[in-house]
């Protein structure tokens, strides 16, 4: 099996499972505790505080907090600065954020919040000159994805940032860095030093399901999201999942070597986009042109649908992706290709590989070797295909 | 050593952790895939969904929501319902319940909602005259624990939930089961069917840190706590933590299994109440004479500190606490015993032990061997104790 869908989920890395293993079996205790058997856990959660920090260009590890998943961290940003700053009720975010974003803005609007959508254009690039005049006295929050998880489309989040404080040191920067965690250099303390609020998870780094991190600057107003117990200094309540939080910080000190250590990655990605474009006419790659994660290609593939493309995958082994797996079980067409104005006859049949340092040169050599083959099946049986023409009918 | 702290967090069962490990390692796909692979967790979870429906008493397999701990469940009942019904601004809770209650309890009042909290009488027994008083047209929820975590003392949930529901059926009942699941029948089809909203977690039954359950009643005016995705029929987003959802279901299982085939933990614990009260002069119970989960004892050892306790049992091998791990690193007595009014002398010297299936006879004899010492060196000291006497000074 060939898996390329990284971007969804990843394989756990051997070193995360057994740096949580102790955890699952003898070190059970509640990190809370009074007992000596509960300085095992306590300490290992303090490690993982630091490790994360690091990872994060050296912030102080009293801004890490450990969540749930990168969902709860965009819901604990969102609304833990709404409750904690009535007084301004404005947010900008972005038309092609995550649904753990969109969804949390659109839940505010019915609390009576006013939410500005900036949209992109047809690359996905920001419309700056909309950002910029969407700013006003009254807003409280800016909310804008590091990277976009369909395309791979890199927002510049330090110019945007830098833009806002500008504007308002007291807006409040927050930046859904799920897909850039592990990918590109998250530092807080340098380039991204405007940012006040950043998440991410686990298990889109090769550590496991149900682990987040969300980093609050100091001085940042926001209250709890998850309201009881003192654990992560009042922050974050609940007991810890230690074996977890220890996981995450493991897969970021490895996201971090791996970082340094090759550019392999985006170099298959390349192969895989230029040979695939050099051998199937009338595809597209969504987000040309701009830079992009260096695991991720989004094709168009005109007059063909994507499950259908997923389901031929599928049968060769390949997995990959024709949205985010957060919005699939619909029908609709992704809301990241809408808001970019992709054509209809394109956007239906567009497919993602994202990569990851488990990838290797060989199973890039197999999709080389049938995707093209499972374009041209499924365009002859396509009603929007001129077969005369080899183009799309009415071009 | 000797584990007496289940009440805090418990081992996990080794079926639990055999359940769990493929989802962290092969099986890692995201559930939300549309590729074959994905299949298998996806119906992992179906299948966990079914098992803790069972458990529940049979409810609707889509009645059950998985969260990521008890106090998210807590959380995501009493914020959830708050979103879902504006019109009523008045909730009615207990004294005694977990931070993850009272301190929702607190914000939603901070967000303008009015709050009782009801008191209960020295044995620990819920204010009803108090509790039916403060039932107003308003009231649009009323949150009451099933247990309590630190005194072990039962709430007759059906009867209250019953008062509720004959004065108005549009209140919502939720109620905080972490305790109590796995060690008392939780029938929602049955004794609890008036209850619609029900908390908790899986490391307090042998199961993971990281992981929760919220039984929805279908019909239950509640909106979705974590915002985004479509996960969990659009009312808790966050990819699922597949290995923790299955872990979850089988310490369900395992828990039902020995809550039917013995009662020998509540023999273990009668007995080591029964001797230590006749071993120790001025020992009290608390919550005696009041019916309480089989696995708790909460001593109060009249004039000394809880903490030296605790330390001396640590020395000598044993784990216990001296409240509730969740609000643990405070000096402050717990609130529960000061809601019951204990006696100062009293409240400050309470231990409590609360024993697991996996709790020996030994163990039992161990601490039956050493507790009467440790209290009788520590009372010597005591500047609050009678030497002469052998008494409270000033009795």
């Amino acid at each position: 099996m060939i898996y390329l869908d990284n971007n969804a989920t990843t394989p756990l890395a051997p070193e995360v499972v057994a740096s949580m293993t102790p955890y699952l079996t003898n070190e059970y205790f509640n990190p809370s505790s009074a007992y000596e058997a509960s300085r095992g856990p306590a300490h290992a959660i303090r490690a993982a505080r630091e490790q994360v920090a690091r990872f994060l260009g050296g912030v102080r590890p009293d801004e890490i907090i450990f969540t749930g998943c990168a969902t709860e961290s965009n819901n604990a940003s969102i609304f833990g600065v709404l409750r904690a700053n009535a007084e301004r009720r404005h947010i900008i975010t972005t038309a092609v954020e995550h649904p753990s974003v969109l969804e949390v803005c659109k839940e505010a609007q019915r609390e009576g919040c006013e939410v500005s959508f900036i949209g992109v254009n047809h690359k996905g690039e920001l419309d700056m000159d909309a950002f910029v005049k969407a700013l006003r006295p009254d807003t409280l929050l800016v909310s804008i994805m590091h990277a976009n998880n369909e395309t791979g489309v890199i927002f510049p989040i330090a110019d945007i940032a830098r833009v806002v404080k500008e504007t308002n040191p007291d807006i409040i920067f927050h930046t859904d860095a799920t897909q850039s965690a592990g990918k590109l250099p998250l530092d807080l303390t340098g380039a991204l030093s405007d940012i006040d609020l950043l998440s991410f998870s686990g298990h889109k780094l090769h550590g496991p399901k149900g682990v987040g991190a969300l980093f609050v600057r100091r001085g940042t107003r926001i209250r709890p999201f998850m309201c009881g117990g003192h654990q992560e200094g009042g922050r974050r309540a609940g007991t810890e999942n230690v074996g977890h939080i220890v996981a995450l910080a493991e897969a970021c000190v490895l996201a971090e070597a791996s970082m340094a250590g090759e550019t392999s990655v985006a170099a298959m990605r390349d192969r895989l986009e230029t040979v695939l474009c050099e051998k199937i006419p009338w595809l597209e790659v969504n987000g040309a042109g701009v830079e992009r994660l260096p695991n991720t290609l989004n094709l168009a593939c005109h007059c063909i649908e994507g499950e259908s493309i997923l389901y031929q995958l599928d049968a060769a082994g390949i997995c990959a992706s024709s949205g985010s797996a957060c919005t699939s079980g619909s029908l609709e067409p992704s809301h990241v290709l809408k808001a970019m104005q992709i054509p209809f006859t394109a956007m239906h049949g567009s497919i993602r590989f994202s990569l990851s340092r488990y990838t290797t040169t060989e199973e890039v050599d197999a999709v080389i070797s049938v995707f093209p083959d499972i374009v041209d099946r499924l365009r002859r049986i396509s009603p929007y295909w001129d077969h005369d023409r080899s183009a799309p009918r009415g071009t």
